[in-house]
C-alpha cells in the first residue's frame, strides 16, 4: 500500500457567481491556502457565449480545477493534495464562495494498491 | 438528469519516463489530441529531489492532469472532457507513454442528479 494523495470529486449545484472568474479564482486561491497548500500557478479561461470558466491551479500539493455551467448553475471542482494538506478544507471555503443548495462528494485515495 | 462530462480517475503503476517533463506534457498533448479535445494552455512543473512532475493541459473540454511519483514508479492522472471528445482514447496514448504495468479506472459522469 502506498498512499500518494487524497483526490475529492465535488459536484456544486445551484451555486451562485460561476460566470464570474476573478470571483472564482481568488475563492479557489482561498480554498487552497485554507488547505494549507502551496500555489504554484493558475490558469483561468472563459467560454463564449454562456461565460463558463475553466481554471486550474497547480499545487506543491498537486491541483485544484474547476469547470462551470452558469447555464445550469453547475460546478464541477476537484481538489488533489498530498503531503500533509488537508483537502476537505476547502469545501467550506467552497461553499462561502458559491452558495450551493447541494453537493456531491467522492473521495478517492490516490495510489493505494488494493 | 444533466450530463456535464465524463471525469476519468487513473491511476498508473510500474511505470517509465515519469520523470521527463518533455516526455509528459508531449505524451499528455498526444493524448488530448487523439480524444479530439482541443488544447488551451498547458502548465508543468518539475519537483526537487525526486523529478516529480505536477502538469495541467486545460481543454475546451475541460482538462487533463498528472502527477508522477519517480521514486515509486506511480502516476496519477484525471483526465475530464465534455462535449464530444472520447476520454477513453487517452488511455491508449497513455500505455504507450508510460508503459505501466496496471492500471486502475474510476469513471464518474458529472453533472448527473441522482
Amino acid at each position: 500500500v502506498e498512499f500518494a494523495g487524497t483526490h475529492l470529486i465535488i459536484d456544486l449545484w445551484d451555486v451562485c457567481r460561476i460566470d464570474d472568474p476573478e470571483h472564482i479564482e481568488k475563492s479557489l486561491c482561498d480554498a487552497a491556502v485554507r488547505a494549507g497548500a502551496t500555489i504554484l500557478s493558475s490558469d483561468f479561461h472563459v467560454f463564449t457565449p454562456n461565460n463558463g470558466v475553466s481554471g486550474v491551479i497547480v499545487l506543491s500539493e498537486s491541483h485544484i480545477s474547476i469547470h462551470t455551467w452558469p447555464e445550469r448553475n453547475f460546478a464541477a471542482v476537484d481538489v488533489f493534495m498530498c503531503g500533509a494538506a488537508k483537502p476537505h478544507k476547502t469545501i467550506e471555503a467552497l461553499q462561502e464562495a458559491f452558495s450551493p443548495s447541494r453537493i456531491g462528494l467522492t473521495e478517492h485515495r490516490r495510489g493505494l494498491s488494493v
